[in-house]
């Protein structure tokens, strides 16, 4: 049976940095499928990492093993961990990495790596996704139990989104993600916006600013230059712009807080 | 056995977008094998990811699904199509993207997307790269019959590339790509490249300045900064030129009209 | 059985040349598992891409055939060749590129690659990785004996990285990469650096400017924009900084001489 393997990391494309982690994992466990979700994450920004994670891997096979590696932190003490949910186990540093993407599946347990026959012979201090999380995964993947890694920890780093605050006037939020093509995700989700407003538009205050914004079904609805507010594919209210970046526009980027208000 | 998956889009890499699509089609066929041909492509520039597509699409296997999504009008009333050919089945947004290269290999039929048991439960109205096509593709991938997908449609979104304009002076073409290296692709094949001259270089006209091409056969002949003018690798003659990018120099981008001169 | 190809090339992901090969690799050898190492080598910079290709390969597993293309003389009379070593086989043009990484696994023979049944049945003249070295590749990597490819070769040409030279003072050595988040990596391997110092820190002279770097073993041992010097994760000396690159502080490049000093 194909068991997946996803990896999202901050290393990049240009080294061969992943290159050498799939080749680990091949090396141990031949029957693995390597999936890249992205190397694109800003460099050291853990938050940006769990949320993309949690947003991409509810929608892989059950029994998936989830490899992540944002690790500013690397050869520190900082401890090195897997997490079992119902559906998957997610392996990578004890940073908060990997929490919400765990949480969102439920997490049963988590472990300490410590078992050095796992990882590679020589662990470097400045890759462990190469010499401890790829190989420790690898071998989860092909059939090792979880409980051969280390010992249970309970303590490990938590990480959490805020919520969006709400009061009378509007909504308090917080900036989550900018994507690729400059929209701005927020942590508002459906049923804050079913609370916050039932009328076609907000407004949004930012750095002084007013504006205003549509709230739309699809990119296409919005002409031009124009502010879109719309549910995004990972279930957030995002502020979009049709034929340019919102997110240049506003100068807004991850954890900035903005306030929408309705009217 | 193994059937491939191609995946052409405009989301980046810096995203989970494409790990989200290849996660829900091995979710649904395990035994696919999906390939990227590029995620690259100019947002919303449908004419460039038509011109990669059918560039691509003839190495791949006979039996190949290819999904490609540059999709400005998503969640609007675009239909989504599926095309069979004499080789391979096309999945996208019927805006054109899929006919060059279905055309290249023979377009037998095509299809609305409509039935919904084949999409995710739950379709976004901004990613139906991950909710229609991947799913889609998936099915059909693992032997689902396109017959379901839905009903036949004939009138399925056009898109030619020019012809180049040939007269007694010589000839007016499109550019309808720059690649990476900033060479530029234009529509003027091998047969009319031999009815426009037999000389050793030609002088293209463009934005009011003239410039001599030499007709080489390899980037490796051309000395320093001098432009060559050689037949690319798809068939197609591009300037090119070896130290720097030809399209920079010219200020040349797709879409653009220049005239070759034989003298 | 699984037959691992990986391929590093200067290609970069916005054009679909590498998915055309991965193509051609998969409509020849069905069974082959195509690993991107990396495609965003500097254009034409070989020496880059056989320190990376050297860096990477010994992570893969036994039989791998590694596929190399970083190719200024394409098409022209460069020869392209295959060359055995203990654990692989390397395919790629014959201009040093791969030698570095055959070495370290040790050369058993080399070959031509002059056999056409083996190529596709059009060669370009500007793209051999799609036409010469993805097809040779995948016909070996399904079982074609080496020996089928052509001729052995012995004057291939030799690519050596220069070993840093050593005097009373310190060390002249080179760099010979900067890694994607600026690290400096130099030519300075363990055994150097016993020779040269048990010191807690080193001195960095380039031009004109002295750097002092403590020698650290993580970069989370760092404090913000601190110069420190630690073995990296492929056995070589790297200037380091934490919160910013180290090789645009020190406006350093590929190639470039430096120096150390033990005060």
């Amino acid at each position: 049976m194909k068991r997946w393997i996803s990896l999202l990391t901050d290393f990049g494309i240009e080294d061969p940095f992943v290159g050498e982690m799939k080749a680990v994992i091949y090396s141990i466990c031949p029957d693995a499928e390597v999936v890249d979700l992205t190397h694109g994450v800003e460099r050291h920004n853990i938050r940006t990492g769990a949320f993309l994670l949690a947003s991409a891997t509810p929608y892989f096979p059950q029994g998936s093993v989830h490899v992540a590696v944002v690790d500013p932190g690397v050869g520190s003490e900082r401890r090195a961990i897997a997490v079992r949910t119902n559906r998957s186990i997610f392996v990578g540093p004890d940073n908060g990495l990997l929490i919400p993407a765990a949480r969102r599946e439920g997490i049963l347990r988590a472990y300490e790596l410590t078992n050095r026959s796992l990882m590679r012979g020589t662990v470097s201090s400045t890759f462990h996704g190469r010499d401890v999380f790829a190989p420790v995964a690898a071998h989860l993947a092909c059939g090792t139990s979880l409980g051969e890694v280390g010992g249970e920890v309970k303590d490990y780093v938590q990480l959490s989104f805020t919520e969006p605050e709400l009061d009378k006037q509007g909504a308090k939020c917080e900036i989550i993600h900018i994507d690729k093509f400059g929209n701005i995700v927020t942590n508002i989700s459906q049923k804050h916006l079913d609370k916050l407003s039932d009328r076609p538009s907000l407004v949004v205050r930012f750095r002084g600013r007013r504006y205003v914004g549509r709230i739309v079904k699809t990119y296409s609805e919005l002409s031009g230059k124009e502010f879109g507010l719309l549910m995004g594919s990972h279930g957030f209210l995002e502020i979009a712009c049709r034929e340019t970046s919102a997110a240049r526009k506003l100068r807004a980027k991850p954890g900035d807080t903005m306030r929408f208000v309705t009217r």
